[in-house]
């Protein structure tokens, strides 16, 4: 189980963990709080689910979000350092995208950016279905299921 | 579904809601967010599963901490008066409590309160399960499952 993996590495490292979550809107995080021993190395974090709370929560500066819109890469990672920084934690993982089911400012439904903040920088991915299509897909569940899924697997390749 | 009855009453209301999770970790928000059109009603909210985080999160006072421990209804009543301001929304509920598998500060597995603040004030229960022994009981996310429909249930009483 990816968190399960996460909670064991972080905990081995001495490292702890954030997340700033849009569309995954606390999923990420209640992830990682299923495994026992979690409390050594989640944080918490930020559900910024309107947008205004990116702004104001994760320090996302609000020209960026005007100029490149809340599902993008540009967004995803400042979401991901304000939060690393706010919440103080080693890395900090971020989700921004579109659930469904309706599309959101032009991006397609499963559009889904990640990022993962840590001691040495930021990264972002578009999240990918398993099937390598670019799009994740599914109902509005499915999707949130499977950004998670991906954020974690990002956290691992960064660690 | 309680999270499809507050998602329509809110909604209904034009009011907002927020979340402020400890135990919970998300999963309260996240379940508002399973709902179709919950992007009307849900700011956002704030993980606060460092003790710290709290303070400098949620802006619970550190001495009210000190004094009254974590899981405590005056934790649990700041926890929802501060996300409400820091989140902007009508209605803010918190969670705190002890999920397991360890006791926590002294106090019970499934010792769980929840505070929910809107516009005419604060109101907090020590949940209860269904069949109305004081504390919540099962495994860990059991235990968290419930007490997120405690809390939707408090919610929809306070509407």
């Amino acid at each position: 189980m990816l968190a399960t993996k996460v909670v064991q590495q972080l905990s081995s490292r001495g490292e702890t963990l954030a997340f700033c979550e849009s569309l995954s809107a606390g999923l990420a995080s209640a992830t990682i709080a299923q495994v026992p021993g979690a409390s050594a190395v989640l944080r918490g974090g930020l559900i910024t689910y309107a947008t205004d709370l990116k702004v104001a929560l994760a320090h996302v500066p609000q020209e960026l979000v005007d100029e490149y819109g809340v599902v993008s890469p540009e967004t995803a990672v400042a979401m991901a350092k304000g939060t690393r920084w706010v919440c103080d934690a080693t890395w900090a993982v971020s989700l921004t995208g579109v659930a469904g089911p309706d599309s959101q400012e032009g991006h397609p439904v499963g559009e889904v950016f990640i990022a993962c903040a840590g001691p040495d920088g930021v990264g972002v991915i578009r999240a990918q279905h398993p099937n390598g299509q670019e799009l994740l897909h599914g109902d509005r569940n499915e999707i949130r299921t499977q950004a998670v899924d991906r954020a974690l697997e990002l956290l691992l390749n960064c660690l």
